[in-house]
């Protein structure tokens, strides 16, 4: 399923696509080329290399412009454009360069030939004057291709396989998403994130469905309509623009030092409608009536793609989690943490393997990498040596923001390149308010329903910046472009693009203005927060009203079980399992787990620092891994199993605690920067390690995407 | 050039290897398909999708057991199999269950046709029944393929395209061997090397050409051999297996910590002469005598073929050093330090577009790679933010590894999976004896000559040393591979895997022996050189006689100009370029070097380490650099421009006391080990700063390939 079957065909492309990040598939490479026969031949494909590395150049040009532009608005403090909105705009230039600027001609290479076969086949041999040629399919080619502009090789060359965004582009920027999870606010808005990413993606899909739908009509009532354009497209366009971007808008969001939970709330919906939307639309690809071609309502076919959606997301879910949770077990019984190289080689590997285990399984390759992003933070993290967790951090940085980059210029290059765009105005028209109505059903109505349960009320003003705030981006564009095939699509394509530079440029150059103007809470740091920071009674009431039951039993779940499995922290398994499981809980539990239930780590602050999100999260909070290392506040009475305190007790006290103890270190850590300029630091921090402060839930790395830029 | 113009049809194939690692081209994908028409097809495309993830998944799975057992060998300290070596056994057994284990059965998608086109167009529309399908050509298939084994599909499969070698993942490999030459050793040995490197691979080629070419005569003369076999293979085979391979010796030279120079002299080596083999090869693709398929000697031709060798690698040396030095450049008169992030990835992106543009330009992208590494290495790692130097260098390294070790699965793989394979006995025999003697050839003589003019003898054992250790690895596999067309290369190819396997395994096993029995010196700390302990006005002359006056005229002109314009260090372009040049002087100097002038800098000690390396090529070594602050050993007195001594004097005395400073800071940083627990350590040292020793030519990072697992 990770292939839409409509544009099934293109994907034997991604026969090569695929493999093509580290190496590339090319069946049956060994011809026979008796010298100087074919010397033109040779020459044209050394001209076509030439060729192409030239056009590479030009994104790689785009890319490092980018990248110096946005230092200077960095440097300048210009704030209303984003470097994604930049990247577009560069893009745009170079497309209009391309398209009015340069003409090549175009090379007569086709050939047209009538053959008398009746399939067409994947490779095709063909048998010119005693010598056979192979050939690859490519799919097939419109004969009324061409019809606007002169098909120019120029452009052509520079559009690249849709397929290219779904298996090298998007896998890095979602499984970033997932591993920079900020997972305290996270999990503690957990139920209103998944009301919005889940509940709010269909409505929004099926209202800008519907209504995208009504103006297919009128379309159709005044003859502006070409070709075909059936409900199910109306709903796949509603799936395909319906996943907000988390990029834009939580840079800005970043920057200003926003409202956590707003932060939460934005960050988490928009990570999880991504995979929302790549699993829906597939599944309304894949809604196919009895009748065929009948494109009427059949409830059967209807439960069937219901049945997809679920299969595929929970498939494509259980993977990504099972191989973070392999990694998570392989770094935590091998000693790879001495080799931080290998360590980062490995956690790179399994998480491109899931991607393509989710692939090999017809499952979605994004969408498991999202989930094992999220994983491997939750537990590999606190395996690998503190080395390796910059290194992974940095890498998948890295990694996504060339991808980020790439994909908004390549989306601003494509608005002239693309040489099939179909723009009708009142399908634009209609589709800007169909986005704008959809959004608003999302929003407001599920805020309403969750503030009935919610303690922390959803504001209005929250509830107008998620409204305003949801942008399309990256995943929007490239599941409009993967199928540009029909009429239908074409014009799909071509109204997406206008959304996201809309959105981008106009909805991201005034989150700014409109933060100020809805009187939303800047400069709040993400690791403190002003609704605990008195951990009285009432403060605790509140934490655990906050926590939804089904996540209160997750946790115990995870703190009790998962945690000691996966990684060493946590209390050790032979504490928790009942005694019959007594020799696989020894097997099981590490060395430092026992250690950690001894509260003998007062030597190895290294370790410490390692484990810091799980020593909190297991109770004994914060035991000495500050820089001063004279004060040793020990909560072990806090330990449940210790305590013989009910579980839910356990984790209200624990979520409160560590948030009044981490505001202690946070104080304690900004000491030293009143101190006179010679403190008597006892030993120098680890050079790699993490600031010292952390508490339940927090991400490891304090603030991934502030560390962005 | 950067394609053999023989194998330059493939290079068609390039026009999608090229672009993949980020992105993918495939002209034109805007076919047509009204759904349901052909669903046949679309299930196969998803089926081909499944099935390329899949074995995509069992190279990961390969590199990520590898990496296991590499944790496990190294955790065991087991020694006598490297890392490349267990690659390679992996993918062999990958290969033989592939081969015999695995049988899918051959998908009949092939339909041969007789067309009356009369040439092969590398696009080809074909009309079946009424639409049009679009076709690549993909190459000339050998009509007797499948003549030894059954032509698996599976098999076919998992034969990657040769060009993704070269554009794919030599490139990480050679720039990060650029990236990490220990510069220090490198440029006292620099003549030495060059000579090695130039003159010994194409001794080495010759010889190895002459003994093959009389192979082949004899295998003519026995009725061994089926098809043509000219003397420009023979050459051409000379070439590809003369690259010898810095991988595995040197992981064993770091290991085992052995004799700098020796170390210097291999590492130099082979990295140059990957480059000189890559552009001696194509060189003698090129040769074409006058006459058609004659391929007798031609004078004219040769001259030519060397024209284009020296244009080529000229050519490309100069691109390569121009991107590094733009990269310098921008990294200087930017701000661009104060974001990390940004400033990696403009590296990453200068640093592939010197690939792409040597390409576009016709010349050998590897070699433009390398020389742009060895620059950025020289200038621009200077500029770079501590923290940008840490993660470029670690990118690389992952890139690096990930790449050489799926090059060597590749390899076991392929010696199984490869369908046209041609071991001919004599071949075989005759080829080993001949990369014998060519090595031979290289080494001896060319040690005769160089101990002529060298102080520093290359004493005989080193020679053995040199003679045993010359490994094949990824250059030469990626060379034979690249064009497996005809009975003559499938032959090379075949015996060039096995010559790599054998020199992998027994050279590379047995060079622990080997170093023993030498009695070469190990365990010598490669920043301290014992030559160089004892700096007394002999040593002082030995350096200067050892480094060559082409050199010193180098380090002169690079000291006084090159360094002060490209990077912050140095001295200020205001002092030591001519007063005419005034305006133009100030514009290019930064304050920082006005300040390095001054020898203000004694509270940024972040700047320090920073142009660490730099700061003493100028002279006013290690100010204070050191952890513990005390000392601030100031050699001011050795500044050339303001003490008014002879440069060459100046040079000498900086190499001299370059050394023994580093000698005393090596000590000093040392000293803190010893303390007892608690030393008063004034300042924490930076957190990512590299350790302050360093001197003169030194690799800014104190040894990369330490640090490398």
């Amino acid at each position: 399923m990770g292939l839409k079957p409509n544009s099934a065909l293109k994907a034997s492309k991604t026969l090569f696509v695929l493999l093509s990040l580290f190496t590339f598939l090319l069946v049956g490479s060994q011809g026979e080329n008796t010298a100087m026969d074919n010397v033109a031949t040779e020459r044209r494909a050394e001209e076509s290399h030439r060729q192409d590395s030239a056009n590479l150049l030009i994104f790689i040009m785009l890319l490092t412009l980018t990248i110096l532009t946005i230092w200077l608005f960095k440097h300048r403090r210009f704030r209303f454009l984003h470097e994604t909105g930049l990247a577009m705009i560069y893009g745009l230039l170079v497309g209009v360069i391309l398209r009015f600027g340069v003409h090549v001609p175009r090379n007569m290479n086709n050939v047209t030939m009538n053959c008398s076969v009746n399939a067409s086949p994947a490779t095709l041999l063909v048998n010119v004057s005693g010598r056979f040629y192979e050939y690859t399919l490519k799919g097939e080619v419109s004969t009324v291709k061409g019809h606007d502009v002169q098909d120019d090789e120029m452009l052509r060359k520079v559009t690249f396989d849709p397929e290219v965004f779904f298996n090298i582009l998007l896998p890095p920027i979602i499984f970033h998403a997932g591993y920079s999870l900020k997972r305290r606010h996270f999990f503690r808005n957990l139920g209103s994130i998944l009301a919005y990413a889940f509940m709010g993606t269909v409505i929004s899909s099926f209202v800008i469905g519907l209504v995208m739908y009504g103006c297919v009509t009128l379309m159709k009532a005044v003859g502006q309509l070409r070709g075909d354009f059936f409900f199910t497209d109306c709903l796949f366009f509603g799936a395909i623009v319906s996943a907000t971007d988390p990029v834009t808008v939580l840079a800005i969001f970043n920057e200003l030092k926003v409202d956590v939970d707003l932060y939460a709330l934005m960050f988490g919906e928009s990570v999880l409608n991504d995979a929302v939307a790549i699993v829906l639309s597939s599944s309304i690809g894949a809604y196919q009536p009895a009748g065929d071609n009948s494109h009427t309502f059949d409830a059967t076919a209807m439960i069937k793609s219901f049945g997809v959606f679920l299969g595929v997301f929970s498939g494509s879910l259980a993977l990504g989690v099972a191989t973070g949770v392999m990694t998570a077990l392989v770094t935590k019984f091998t000693k790879l943490r001495d080799f931080p190289l290998l360590e980062t080689a490995l956690f790179f590997l399994m998480s491109w393997s899931t991607f393509l285990l989710a692939e090999a399984c017809e499952m979605t390759g994004v969408v498991a990498v999202l989930f094992c992003g999220m994983t491997q933070a939750h537990y590999t993290f606190n395996n690998l040596s503190p080395d390796s967790q910059d290194r992974t951090k940095q890498l998948f940085e890295l990694l996504n923001f060339l991808a980020e980059n790439f994909i908004f210029s390549y989306m601003g290059l494509t608005l002239f390149s693309f040489q099939s765009h179909v723009f009708n105005p009142l399908f634009i028209i209609g589709a800007f308010i169909a986005v704008f109505l959809g959004r608003a059903a999302n929003i407001y109505p599920l805020s309403f329903l969750l503030n009935l349960g919610r303690k922390n009320k959803i504001g209005s003003n929250f509830q107008h910046v998620m409204m305003f705030a949801g942008l399309r981006g990256a995943m929007t564009f490239a599941l409009s472009i993967r199928d540009t095939a029909t009429y239908a699509r074409q014009m799909m394509f071509s109204t997406t693009l206008l959304i996201v530079f809309f959105t981008v440029w106009v909805c991201g150059g005034g989150t700014t203005p409109m933060l100020s103007f809805m009187s939303i809470r800047v400069g709040v740091d993400s690791d403190q927060d002003s609704s605990v920071i008195v951990s009285d009674g009432t403060q605790h009431r509140n934490t655990k009203h906050e926590s939804a039951w089904p996540f209160r039993i997750w946790y115990n779940f995870d703190n009790t079980y998962l945690k000691p499995l996966l990684t060493h922290s946590g209390p050790p398994l032979t504490a928790t399992l009942p005694a019959c499981c007594g020799p696989l809980a020894r097997c099981l539990t590490s060395t430092q787990a026992y250690e950690n239930e001894g509260h003998q780590h007062n030597d190895d602050s290294d370790e410490l620092v390692l484990n810091d999100g799980n020593a909190t999260m297991y109770g004994d909070v914060t035991v000495s891994t500050d820089a001063s290392g004279t004060r040793t506040t020990n909560h072990k009475h806090l330990s449940a199993s210790t305590m013989g305190i009910t579980s839910e007790e356990a984790l209200d006290q624990e979520l409160a605690f560590g948030e009044h103890e981490l505001v202690i270190r946070g104080t304690r850590l900004v000491l030293p920067m009143d101190d006179p300029p010679e403190p008597t630091v006892t030993l120098p921090p680890p050079p790699t390690s993490p600031p010292p402060f952390s508490d339940p839930f927090s991400d490891p790395f304090s603030d991934p995407r502030r560390n962005r830029l």
